[in-house]
This record gives C-alpha cells, structure tokens and sequence, in this order.
C-alpha cells in the first residue's frame, strides 16, 4: 500500500487543512500509523489527535461515507469465497473504555449486511459462561468462513477488569497474556484475519460524556451509576491496558490504538483499519462449479 | 398517520412524476396501500407497480437514505426501551422467490446497528432441526426485547417449498396454517409486533435476473442449478403463496405483498413498512433510574 498525500501532511501537524476539491483519494496507511509496536506506551498516545488523516469532521464523514460501498463489496467478496469453500473470515475486536464510541462503531462502520456480519457484545459472564474456561463463549462467537465477527469487549476483559478488580486471583490473570496469544495464533491459522482495535479516549473527555448522558433525557439509558465509580480506577486500567496492548500485539494478530476523543476520527480509522486488511486479503469470486453454457440454454427454455 | 400527497397522487397513475425541488416530506400510508386483505388474489397483483409512490428510481433511492436516519433512531428508542424494563421487539419477515431481492432488504435496508438486529437466514432444515416441530428453530430465532428480527425466508416455508414438493404429507402441512397463526398470535402477545413482506417478482424478471447471474463472474456465487428446475414449479408456487397470504394475514400479523420487480421500490416500500410500525410503537426513553443530580455532583467530583 503506497504512502497517501494525506498521511505525509499528517506529519506535518496540518491535520484540519482541506481535502482539495476534487476529492481526497483513497486514503491508506493506518495500519502503520496505528498499530502498536516495539516500545510502545500508551501513555503517550493523544487521545485527541487524528493520525495518518489531515482532514477535518466535514471531511472525515464524507470518507467515512465514501468508503461504505467499497467495504461492502470486500465483504459480499469474502462471503462469495466462502461459497466456493474458502475456509478465510475477518474479526475486528473493539475494546475502549466507557462512552469511549464502541456503539458508534457499530451503527456507524459495520452496519453493512446483517447476514454477513456477526456481532457480539460480551456483557459481564453468565453463570454458564463461568462454568467454562474463559475463551469458551469467545470461541463460540467466532465468525464463520466469509463472515465478519464483531466483538464489542471480548476475551480482553479478563485481562482488563478482571486485572483491576482481582476478579480472579494474579497467578490466574497473569498467565492469560500467553494463553490468548496461543489462542489468536489458533484462530489466524484457522483462516481467520483478527483486527484489535483500543478506542483510546482521554480520562477528561469520558467526564464530558457521562455529563452529557445526565443532560439528556434520550441518553439516561446509557448511564450507570457504575461507570462514575469505574473512573476512579481509571490509572489502573490505563495499566492494565498497557499490559494487554504490549504483551498481546503480535505478528499473528496485532493491536491497533485509536484515539477516539472525535467520534467521526475514530469511526473513520476503524473503518480504514478493516478496508486496509480486506484489500489485503483480496478475495476472490468463485468459479462457476456448473456449465454457464449449458445452464444458459436450460434457463433459456423456460 | 396522515395521507401524503405521493399517496394521493399514486393514485392518478403518474407515478413517474418528479418530486418537488424541496423534497418529497415525509411517506406514508404504505401499510394500507400493500396489506392482504379480504378477496386477495395474488394473480392480480403487477409485480411490476409501484403503489403508493409516485417517484422514480432516482427519488426511490434518495427517500430510502433520508430515512435511515429516523429508522435508526427509532430501533435505538426501542432497545433503549427494553432497558427499562419493556418487552417489546420487532419481527420482519422476508419471503419471496429466488432473486426477489431478500439479500437487498438485508443489505440496504435493515443494515442498521449489527447490535440491535438479529437476522437469520433460514435454510434447509439441518438434522437436528428436522428432529424438532417445525416451528422450533423459529422460535429459537425470535428477536431478544428492544431487537429488530429479520427472517430471510421462515415457517413459511413449511407451507411453500414443503407444500409444493410435497416434503411432509398434505394432511400434515394443510394443519400448519392454524398451527402458524395461533403461534404468531403468541408472539404478538408476548410484545413482538410482526411485519410480513413477500417481494412479489414476475416470472419474466426472474428469468432476466438468473440470466444477469450467468452472465456475471461476481454473480455466479448466487446461481444454483436448481433454480431452474424450481421455475417449473412456478405456478404452484404462486397458488401457495396465495394461500398462505389468503390464510395468514391476520390482524394479530398481516401480510404485505410488496411489488418486487423494482429493486429500488421494494427497498423503499418494505423499509416504510418498517417505519410507519416503529412509529406507531413509539417506543418511549426510559426515565432514569437512578438520581440525576447526584450522579451529576458525583461525576464532577471525579
């Protein structure tokens, strides 16, 4: 993938310039430009900046919007391959911190085809579920070939806040790290391509969204008393994260931080983030496994 | 729900007429133009009509995306709803023949939040599907509260492609027509409102679209054989689904035979059925649960 015009003018600062009127092009790079590597601290992420994108929110919903139909197509591509017995899927797991715009990804980027799109929201674990080993439900939720599965938290939690509230015992959780890199190599060998996604949201502008859910009537069903007591660990999740992003972003399956103070930056990322690693995957129509020809003729008679 | 002026002018036949430069307002009284009602005959419906609208191809596809937005935001009020306690749910459910454009309902028109639509597809029935009542796998389907649930063919076909290749004895499917209706009774009682479309193709159009599959590579994933061999089955189809319409359309759950020749239509015509049902609804914001102005004190204290 060739570097964009957009990317170079993002490193020179001039992120809210103007795409020029012609249209800004197909954008690229984010994959580089976001994904954690050797060294990394999240502590030093903005989580207000918009990197590899120069444009403003204008801007970044006209590409969002742009983009639809092509990752449309990638997706009825995939499934079509999977017809003619490609065993290849897609997951984009989507973890952040409350209000931190899971949902919006959801509405905004991945609502292309409910058939060809399976979602999962992993909720605090049911008492089947904590029968079982923790990647129990997650391995349940796994897309089948040609689909995208989506995860809206996921086997991270048990990681994250089971990390924070000693929900299991530190030579329990500690050894998890290991275990889900196991797994994901498990699951990439399988045929399935896992995009991990951290919506990285600044400790102020969770404040200004839980205010606005107290301010609006139409978003009282959003709150939870709880997630005014969750900030008051917001320094140990910000560990926590730390630890999974460090120790979990491999070859096999690496994490890409997004910062996610704008809603339509973030939306815009993720949807580049899945676009660039569908073109990658380039999937195929089948062939035909009966006579055109011959099919022409008997459909023709009819 | 008022009468719009497309209704009134859907009615002088000059359907093709242009929509005013400010915009075409709101729609509305698809409902009453496309339910099954007293002395149907499905045999008299033109496929190729498009009641109730008096646009174009053009405006179809610009009413369909200026009303995705109030969709949205209807189905986001239903969950929201259930949050509070509400059982309510929708049910959509798609039938029609082969390339009726079931695939295009779920792509462009319910494609929505992959959270809050639970679609399932419904094939030939597995083994252990086999081994249960045949409404079981429906029920196991049926949408959580606050959910839109999308069926991609149903029961239905117990009573069509059961019917027609005589796949269980007459004695036995004949009973499923009751059997169908004191069920979907139950559903409706238990908060689900049901809206049933069948995309009524004409035999032409669907020979010109199985051609168009044969003569596309990116189509060919979508052709079967035994399309062809269904065609010839045509007409005892059509005398199915006239029953099954004629029988099932209730007022607990009416049926809507919306004309499928016109891809752009059908979008548009199943997705104001979908609206002007969730805007009968109205699905209400809940109230707080909790005290407003104490978790405003306690979040700014953070």
């Amino acid at each position: 993938m060739g570097k964009t015009k957009g990317k170079d003018r993002a490193r020179t600062g001039d992120r809210h310039g103007s795409v020029p009127a012609d249209g800004p092009g197909r954008l690229g790079g984010f994959r580089e430009a976001l994904r954690v590597g050797d060294g990394f601290a999240l502590d030093e992420v903005d989580a207000g900046a918009t990197p590899n994108y120069d444009g403003g929110k204008r801007d970044g919903k006209q590409d969002l919007a742009r983009a639809e139909e092509e990752l449309s197509e990638l997706l009825e591509r995939l499934y079509a391959e999977s017809t003619g017995g490609s065993k290849r899927a897609i997951l984009l797991v989507v973890q952040g911190m409350d209000t931190s715009g899971k949902g919006g990804v959801m509405r905004h980027v991945v609502a292309v085809n409910p058939e060809g799109v399976e979602a999962t929201a992993f909720k605090a674990p049911t008492q089947e579920e904590r029968a079982h080993d923790f990647l129990w439900r997650i391995r349940n939720a796994l897309p089948a070939a040609g689909q995208l599965g989506v995860f809206d938290r996921s086997h991270y939690e048990d990681v994250l806040i089971v990390r924070v509230h000693d929900l299991v015992p530190e030579e329990e959780w500690s050894t998890r790290y290991d275990t889900i890199n196991r797994f994901e190599r498990e699951v990439v060998d399988a045929g399935t391509t896992i995009v991990k996604v951290m919506l990285h949201l600044s400790n102020a502008e969770q404040k200004a969204r839980l205010m606005e859910r107290l301010d609006r009537p139409d978003k009282y069903y959003k709150y939870n008393p709880g997630d005014v007591d969750e900030r008051k660990h917001w320094d140990e999740y910000m560990d926590a994260y730390q630890a999974a992003l460090a120790r979990c972003s491999t070859d096999t399956a690496p994490w890409y931080v997004v910062p996610a103070d704008h809603k339509w930056y973030a939306r815009l990322a993720v949807q580049q983030l899945l676009l660039e690693t569908l073109r990658e995957m380039d999937p195929t129509w089948p062939p035909a496994d009966f006579d055109v020809a011959a099919e022409k003729a008997r459909l023709a008679a009819t």
